[in-house]
Parts: structure tokens; C-alpha cells; sequence
């Protein structure tokens, strides 16, 4: 592709509002424009890196005899009411609703359980049908409340959504584990360092569900891993080993000693107020919160240092969901104000604590009276603690939950996929059975998968760039080699480039050629920016002892070939790279 | 692929309601599924046409300079008022819109003028950007009124649009040239029998444009093409020469001779009552229609088995529109009810008749009189006629208007692809400029071209079917060959087959195996339902002799093959159909 008849506007510099370096680049190489919150134009430079990310996750999906289908963007509300999904969607205002000229309700696709389960249910019916895995790559629409960073979160976007059909949970464990493995291989083909996390399930609503996420500093998300058995998860879903953590909580040095203290904290409500009046680092103190649950009130006990997690907290207490109550119920349960509740004189709330606190350690906890706090509290000698469980965010240097040695880091990621077990939850409600060897009707068991291709593409960008542009992995490059010619004036050069273009394109590689009339350092710059694998500068001055310039985007080296080998070589390394991973 | 792990449910009948040759089979043939009124499942061998017709698009639209984006579905309502299309399109109820979260208003685009004009605009700056075509292929939504006949006319459909930016008239014509050209051979490729014909451009606003017609029976269109130059057109665009049409009108046999007469028609409204009455053909009478414009109304006159085109009448009246008056509207300005109007007698009405009546000939005619109508008219006797022009629309047998000699015929056609000039429609509101070599300011001269994806997909098989099922044509067929085994249970027949899908891809073609657990009339009648090119049959008899069946699925041949020979036989035929077009 010669640049002057191409479709790239770089930029100088990103709008002062855009933060995120992959929301920059993309911006700045010409690969996407806004049209409007969270809605993007692709320009052919991005639309080739999203292909070429496309065509691997197809290949590797039809690897596992995935099957391609295209299903329409715009379904029908009847559905998703089948489902029960219609009134949870539109009450949290993400479905993008319409009325068709006779005012039936349709909705986009944020997703299209409903749809594939519909045609399933029609035509697959024998045991002889399954295992089946439906996939499309197609637009999807989400009416996020916050739109941000460029692609890696907008309303309209492009996704792979899988979707496979068994006939027994063990079927649909092994289907699940097949697609596990095609996305493993995917993004290590794409060129990603990327991590599969356990992971909440959310609104999905399934039992196994595993995040893939791109490893990056400016990830959204927080992963503990653990530095020793490979175990990985959000954090919001990471168990924690029942090891004392590294960091001890103790604030006296015999901690049996002093009796219960009263202290007075006037209008000090938060954590940071009080440690900073107190004087004692917030992992000294103990948070007491109350709580709502479908079941009945209790008050929780984490470190000042430690946050909790209502998922586990739900899960130790045996309830179905877990809240904060608010300031009025909580004045009402303890009898004083949010922010100085403790677990001394608490009657009629059940106890729980996290499990970091079972140290022979004093504390500081609220007095249950307002402005109040007690000093020196020993949960193992001043309180009765109904259930000790795991009911905190893990944290850096937290044990890991599955090996004896390991210790959990918190890295940060972005998700570009998600593999979910879905059970009956969308075959139970929408009837979807098919007859076994016998004529005995079975209820198929479903998963369902997804890719973000847009955020991979731009998760690739926050992996790989410096400050002068964008590093491509070779495998979804937009281009494999771009020439630049220094000079459109030298007939010397601008024979050379014309020449190598030919010869290179000749050799099956990918090439740009900058033929633009512009100066030697903006098209430099301009290459770094795009940053397409090799470039092969072609200028006066090693053009005299008959050389090309090679400069290896990834690592900035720069070697000179001899101008007559210069394609051979330069096809050699671009083979060498794609073979790599 | 092996049939057993594919997802092809094909069904003896399709439902009693589907009509069109191409909605029957591709139901039948298991390509789609319906999911809403317009809305359908792309199946995967639906799917695999679907990306044929894609790549050989690509291909050509490549070849030509143009460069794919990829453009929001949902786009603001913003810009559409810009445009001055928001109130049009919503007012005819095509545009699906909708609000998002905030109340900010969106539509589904159906085309996408707007948002590349607005891109555009933004991003190309200079003489030396242009010429640019950008091109997509894309999800479109439409809410037609009455969706129908499959694939033909659906809501949401996948669409190639493109659109040419140019800085002057004749480099814009000279684009629009380079697509009609990439049409020409993209269908051609298809293997599909098609015609491009100048056509009426509707609401899109643009002065020059032409459809590509796929022949067919079964088409929508009507077009009239000459039997002798080539020119076509839309029956409603297609222009009339002004030799006589070959069958005359004549009704007496000597023309010059009855006078008027008056007679009683009581209560016969159509031209069917009167001529059943009056024992006279159509064409014997004179049809007087009482039409609005936007300068002031006119009766048209046109021979009764005519049929008025208001665009040509538009045109050779001199107004922007023309539409017909109604009832109490024509009783006003004539003072007879409709269906007694004639050319005697009216007053303050301009007189517009069609050429085909310039004859010396006698006719009946309504007589503004209710219930009587007048006989033995003559046009050139006894009414003066203020404008005679060409305002009805072709008819098969008129005289061709580039040629000498040439006979309009008329066809049918099914409306695959489009071509309009659009000049400055969206430049102009829009105000998409750029700079010339003098810094002057410059609009940009458009064009915009659509391809309907799976339009082309269903014409194909309404050009290539029988009763028996698709015969795809090789460029964009499924698969290239597909392996039938007569027998599960005979292990030599097994053996063969097997051995023979694995010869057949390693020969690099793409092959559908049928190895189904089903009797041999059931994998024959699928095998010609789905339509493959080549099948290739693997029995109990023929292998005996060492042999296979080859049955071409084009003209139903058959042949026998050795055994050895067959996969380098049967990649030389696919190879030899592939070169065809």
C-alpha cells in the first residue's frame, strides 16, 4: 500500500483530554476517530489489525469445530422477557431499546444467549446433534454509563460470542475446557502476554466463568496471582490462604497486656481520620460495617487495611446477597452512628470476622457509642466471634488459597475475554431439550464465550508502545514492513524504495511504502508512531555504499543490508517473528 | 467439514407461506432461519456464500484504490439533521431510532452518507488527499414496510456501501466509472448473469445513477433493454423513442371518418368496465388523469393500457413533483367524478399527452360528464394538446431511444447493487471542502455505491436453482465438492470415502463429507438441495468396479472416475469452473 493514496491521519499530538496510551496512539497513528460518546470510525489502518485479530480467533476457533453463524444485531424483546433478562437490562439502562413502525419492542444485542438458544431449540433435537459450539463475530451494542478510553470501553463494539450446547454437565465442562485452551492459544498467537483469571460471574449468572486479561500497567482490572503455583483470579473473586499474612497486624509489643481503653474521637467517621488522630497505622484498627442480607442483619469485621467482599461475605454467611445497611438502620441495629460501630455490646447481629484478624493482636475498633472508640480490644480475649471466614479483597503478599509456598501479587490487567458455564440458566426458562438414545428428553447444558476485538486491539497497544508510538506484535501488524523513502527528490532514492516495495511485495510480505512528499523526519516519525515491525529506510547517504537501513521497531536496532539481499533478509526476520510464540 | 459435526438442518418442505424459489431453498437448504419479520439466522453454510460474496468484493474494490473502514451502526441524530434527512427518513418511518441513556437521539443507519461525510470533513484536507473512496461492509437496518421473500428484503442486512470524494465534476465521473467497472466484474465473478441499468435515483438526491439487476424470473424490477444497442433501464426510467410502437392503435378502419358520439357508461369507473362495455380493446381509449404539482394541476393523457410515469410527467410538465389529484379534488376541477375525465371540454387545465397517442386514430374517451363517455376522439380533429411528451412508462415492444432500430424488451430483475452520483447533496450542508493548489476552497464532489450482500446471495440462487434444489455457481458455492458415502455400514465404502475427503483436501479444495448415519436417497436429495458443484458418490456398486460417481450438479451429468485418479480429476474440473467467468 503506497501511504499517498492510503488513509492514514496521524497526529501530532492527542486531544488534551485523552489519558490512556492506547486511546492516544489510536488516535494519533489514524487508526480510529470519534463520532460520538463511545462510537468510533474504524480507519483502514485499525480495521487491518482487527481483521488480522480476527482471522486468528476464527482459525482457532474452527480448530475446536467451532461453527461460524451471523445473527441479527437487532432482537426481538419477546425473548429476552423468555429469559428473564429484559426487565434486569433495561432497569440497569444498558440495553439500547427501539420500537419498529408497529411498535413492537427490539433491542441491540449486548449479548445473544436469547438468539442461539431460540435457533437451538428448534434445530438441534437428537443427542446425535451435540456437542455444538455456534460463534459469531459481529457488532454489539452496550449503553455503558461511562464510555472511556478509546476502545477499550464504548458502546458500539465488535465481538467474537461463542456459545456451546452439550448434553451433560460433563460434556459441558469439557467444552468449556476446549475454548479455554483456543483463547489460551489465541492471545498467545496474537502476540499478548495475557492471563486466564477465575472470576465472578456477575450478571451472567453461571457457576465457572474465567477472565482473560491482558497484562498491562494500566489495566483496569486487579489480578491476584500467585507467585509460586501459577493460581490466578480477580481480585474481587481470589480465595485467600489461611497462612498469616507477612505483614503482622501487632501495636503493642506484648500483646497480652493492656486492658480495654475508651477513647474520645470526636466526628472522626472514617478510618483515615481516626489512625491519623490515634496516631496507629490503619492496619491496627478494626472495621466493623453492617450489613443486610436476604437472611438477616450482621456486622463484619475486617482491618482497617483491608476491604470486604461482598460476594465471599454472602457466601460465609449463607445468604443469597449481602449489602451495606444504611445510616439509619445501622443507628437503629447499634444504637450510634455509622463509623463507630464495634464488636463490643453488640446484641442481636451475628459476628463475622475475616480470618487476617485471628492474631493475638490489640485493635482499635468503634465503642458502638457516638464519637467514641475503644483501644486495646482483643477479639480472642473481649468477644464472642460467631464465624471467622475469608470475607476481604485479597491484597498484595496475601497467601495464596492453593499452594502451601505460594504468595499472591496484585497485577493489574485488561479483560479481552471471558469464558463462562452457563448451565440451564438460559436452556431451563426457554426450553431447550433434546431427546437422548432412549427418547428421554434432556435439558441442554450451556456455555458461552467472549472476545473483545476492539480491546484487544487496543490492549495490544497498552503491551506494546514507548513514547515514540506503537510496537505491533508481528502477527496482527496492520503491516509487516514499511519502506520509507528519505527524499521524493533524489530520482537515486525514489528508484531504490520503488524498487524494494516491488521486490518486497514480490517476496508475500505486507508492505507500506511512505512515498509521501514530506521530510525525512516526518515520515521517521510517522513510522515509529505506526510502528509497524521493520522499517527499511531508504536514504542518501547509505544509499552511496549501496545499503538499506533495517530498524527492528520492537527494541529500536538498526543494522544495514546490503540493498541486493535486503528483501531475502528482511522476509526471513518478518518469518522468524511470526513463528515465534 | 464433515456433515455429522457441521449444522446444516435442511427440511424436506419449506413452510406453506414462503413463496420465492430463493426464500423456499434457502430455508430449505438449511442457510437461514427467520428469528422476526425481517430478521434472519445466517447459518454456517449461509455464512460461507455470504464471505464468498465478501472477498470477491474486496477484491475488486482493492484493485480500484478504494480503502475499508468500518462505521458505527448507531449514529447521531445530528448529523442526519445536518443532512436535512432526519425528518424525510423518520417521517416515512424507515429509520429506526432510538435514545440513549442520557435522552440524546440515535438512529440505525440504513446508509451512511452522514458519518463519512463527517469524517471526511474532519480528516482530508487537501487536493492531494483526494481521490478517496472509502468503502465498508456492514450491518444496516432498514424498517421496511412489508419485509418479504427472504433475503430479498429484509430489515437488517449486511451491505458493501462505499463513497467516492472527489475535488472536481469530471474526476468524480471518472470515479464513479472505476466502481461501475469493479461492479461489472464483481458480479461477473459471482457467476451471476447481471445488468447494470440507468435507474430513477428516489430519495437519495443524485442526478446520475445506475442498478445492477440480476436476471430472474422471479425479480421485482421490471427493465426494458434494447434488443440491439444494449441500452437498459428501469421501466420507470427508461426513455421512449419516437418511432411508432409496432402494435398501432387503430380502431376503424378508415380513421378520418365518425364523429363524436356520446354514450351512457353508467357506473363504469376502470378502464377494465368500459372496455368490457364498449367491446373495445385498452388501447383504444384514452386513460385522462387529473394530477397536483407544484406549479399547478394538469391532465395527462395515455393510452389506456399505459401506465403514467410521474417522474417523466414531473419533467416534461417542468415541476419538482407530480401526484395524482384526489376525488373531491378532481370533481372540483372538472366537475365529473373520477373515471369520467376526458380531454373535451376542460378548461384551465394544461394538457399533457403521451406520445403513443400522436396517431390518427379514433378513441374513446371519458366526457367530464358522470357516467357518459365520448367515441370516435380524435386527438388531432378535435382537442388542442398544450405539451406532447414521453410520460408513461416502457412497454415491451417500444421503440428503443439510443437507436435506429432497436425494440425495447422487458425483463425482470433483482436489484443487487447500486451506483448514484451524489455531486454536493452532503458536501454542500454538510460543508466538506478542501484547499487546491491556490488555497481556494473547494466542495467535494460525492458519489455513493451499495452492494446488498445478501441480496446477491439469494439472486444468485433465484438465477441458478431447479426443482431439485441450488445449483451454486463455483465462485461463491459452500463448498466445492461434496463426498457422499451410499453406505456407514459397509467398511470398504467407509474406507473410500474417508480416504477420498482427506484426497480432496489435500488437493486444496473445500470439501463437504457427508458421513451421516442416513439412507442414500436422503443423503442424494440433500446433496442436490444444498446445490455443491460437484458431488462425489461413493457406492457399493461402482466401487466394486473401482470407481466413483462424479454428478455434476449444473446440468445433472454424470461420470464414472477411477478410484486413483479422481482427486487430481475432480481439482482439474473445480479449477476449469473457477477460470469460467
Amino acid at each position: 500500500m503506497r501511504y499517498s493514496r492510503s488513509f492514514i491521519p496521524t497526529l501530532k499530538h492527542a486531544p488534551a483530554d485523552v489519558e490512556t496510551p492506547s486511546h492516544q496512539l489510536l488516535l494519533r497513528a489514524g487508526l480510529i476517530r470519534p463520532l460520538a460518546r463511545g462510537l468510533y470510525d474504524l480507519l483502514p489502518l485499525g480495521l487491518r489489525v482487527q481483521r488480522k485479530i480476527e482471522r486468528i480467533v476464527r482459525d482457532e476457533l474452527d480448530r475446536v469445530g467451532a461453527l461460524e453463524v451471523l445473527l441479527p444485531v437487532v432482537q426481538p424483546a419477546e425473548l429476552w422477557r423468555e429469559s428473564q433478562r429484559w426487565d434486569i437490562y433495561t432497569g440497569e439502562g444498558l440495553l439500547a431499546t427501539l420500537c419498529d413502525r408497529s411498535g413492537r419492542e427490539f433491542c441491540l444485542g449486548p449479548t445473544h444467549e436469547e438468539v442461539v438458544t431460540d435457533l437451538v431449540r428448534r434445530d438441534v433435537r437428537s443427542y446425535r446433534d451435540v456437542p455444538l459450539v455456534l460463534y459469531q463475530i459481529q457488532t454489539k451494542f452496550r449503553d455503558e454509563i461511562r464510555p472511556r478510553f478509546g476502545l477499550l470501553r464504548t458502546r458500539e463494539f465488535t465481538m467474537m460470542d461463542a456459545y456451546s450446547f452439550d448434553r451433560s454437565f460433563e460434556d459441558a465442562q469439557a467444552a468449556y475446557q476446549r475454548m479455554y485452551d483456543a483463547y489460551v492459544r489465541i492471545f498467545r498467537r496474537c502476540g499478548l502476554a495475557c492471563r486466564p483469571v477465575e472470576a465472578s460471574s456477575g450478571a451472567m449468572g453461571g457457576k465457572l466463568s474465567h477472565e482473560f486479561q491482558v497484562l498491562a500497567a494500566t489495566g483496569e482490572n486487579a489480578i491476584a496471582s500467585c507467585d509460586d503455583c501459577g493460581y490466578a483470579a480477580n481480585v474481587e473473586r481470589a480465595a485467600i490462604g489461611e497462612r498469616s499474612p507477612r505483614q503482622s497486624p501487632h501495636t503493642t509489643d506484648d500483646p497480652s497486656a493492656a486492658p480495654i481503653e475508651m477513647v474520645a474521637t470526636p466526628g472522626m467517621h472514617s478510618i483515615a481520620e481516626v489512625t491519623a488522630f490515634l496516631q496507629v497505622p490503619a492496619r491496627s484498627l478494626i472495621k466493623t460495617l453492617i450489613y443486610e442480607t436476604d437472611d438477616r442483619p450482621l456486622a463484619v469485621l475486617v482491618r482497617g487495611d483491608h476491604a470486604v467482599n461482598e460476594e465471599k461475605l454472602a457466601l460465609a454467611s449463607g445468604a443469597a446477597w449481602a449489602r451495606l445497611a444504611d445510616a439509619e438502620r445501622v443507628q437503629h441495629l447499634i444504637g450510634a452512628p455509622v463509623g463507630f460501630a464495634g464488636p463490643i455490646g453488640l446484641r442481636d447481629l451475628m459476628l463475622v470476622a475475616d480470618r487476617a484478624l485471628r492474631e493475638p493482636a490489640a485493635f482499635v475498633t468503634g465503642a458502638n457509642i457516638a464519637d467514641t472508640h475503644y483501644r486495646n480490644v482483643r477479639l480472642d480475649r473481649d468477644v464472642h466471634i460467631d464465624h471467622w471466614a475469608d470475607v476481604r479483597n485479597a491484597e498484595n503478599g496475601d497467601a495464596c488459597p492453593h499452594c502451601a509456598t505460594g504468595t499472591l501479587l496484585i497485577t493489574r490487567g485488561i479483560e479481552v475475554g471471558h469464558v463462562f458455564f452457563l448451565g440451564e440458566r438460559y436452556s431451563g426458562p426457554m426450553h431447550a431439550t433434546i431427546l437422548d438414545e432412549t427418547g428421554q428428553e434432556v435439558r441442554l447444558q450451556m456455555g458461552c464465550y467472549g472476545i473483545g476485538i476492539g480491546r484487544t486491539l487496543a490492549a495490544a497497544i497498552e503491551q506494546h508502545h514507548d513514547a515514540a508510538g506503537i510496537r505491533w506484535p508481528m502477527a496482527i501488524a496492520p503491516f509487516q514492513v514499511e519502506v520509507l523513502s528519505l527524499s521524493q527528490v533524489d530520482p537515486a532514492v525514489v528508484e531504490t524504495a520503488e524498487h524494494l516495495y516491488d521486490a518486497l511485495l514480490g517476496a508475500g510480505l505486507e508492505v507500506l511504502y511512505d512515498d509521501r512528499d514530506e521530510r525525512a523526519g516526518v515520515k521517521r516519525n510517522d513510522a515509529d508512531l505506526i510502528g509497524i515491525p521493520y522499517q527499511v529506510v531508504v536514504g542518501g547517504r547509505s544509499l552511496q555504499s549501496g545499503q538499506v537501513e533495517l530498524k527492528r521497531r520492537r527494541d529500536g536496532s538498526v543494522e544495514r543490508l546490503e540493498l541486493a539481499a535486503a528483501p531475502a533478509q528482511v522476509a526471513a526476520r518478518v518469518q522468524a517473528d511470526l513463528a515465534e510464540p
